[in-house]
């Protein structure tokens, strides 16, 4: 079972079964929410996404937000990611719910990147 | 919690918590053993080493094999990885017990790319 293993993190690398859990923060070092999970490209191992759970920040708990992995800074410090991310940039930003899982299609991934200005 | 979540597989990306428990076949599609988490480079997101478990196969099923994920093929044909790997191979490969995990430093990195003959 992947939950038995300790091994979880060291300087540079993390276990994929510690980054879900792992809490998010925002610049000013506030607690934003959490890593659900995140997607990875099969076949090159890249991490692409981010999924992120806001529980009451935005009082919409149970939507997932699916944020590009570029967006993330690893903070030794805090234990955790950090995102330049708020509640107005959140507001409008692509979610969904529990059974309403995107495609990841090139589609949804030209939604995502151009609404975060990033490059995907 | 990352296990409520359906999300889990497209054509290119896999959820990190569906490639924990994902199957991995050696190169003739004999289900070699399966993937109990990966090791991601905090900050690249990039997959680092998948750490598999090959459970009765070498009669050391409690031991875990971090191997480099560039050995890795998805293959979609079996719904899991592809390992160019065989017992003989397997015998003297880097591993370790629940309680014993690597450091995953530099001269461990070492170690097992020069044991699997490739970069790391």
């Amino acid at each position: 079972m992947a939950h038995s293993l300790n091994t979880d993190e060291t300087s540079q690398l993390i276990a994929s079964n510690k980054v879900e859990g792992t809490a998010v923060f925002d610049m000013d070092g506030e607690r934003l929410g959490s890593i659900t999970n995140f997607m990875v490209d099969k076949r090159s191992g890249k991490a692409e996404y981010a999924v992120m759970q806001f529980g009451g920040f935005l009082g919409v708990g149970a939507d997932y937000y699916p944020v590009p992995w570029q967006m993330l800074s690893y903070s030794t410090d805090h234990g955790g990611y950090v995102v330049d991310l708020d509640k107005d940039m959140l507001e409008d930003a692509p979610r969904f719910a529990d059974d309403e899982e995107p495609a990841y299609d090139n589609s949804y991934n030209q939604q995502v990147s151009t609404y975060y200005g990033v490059t995907y």
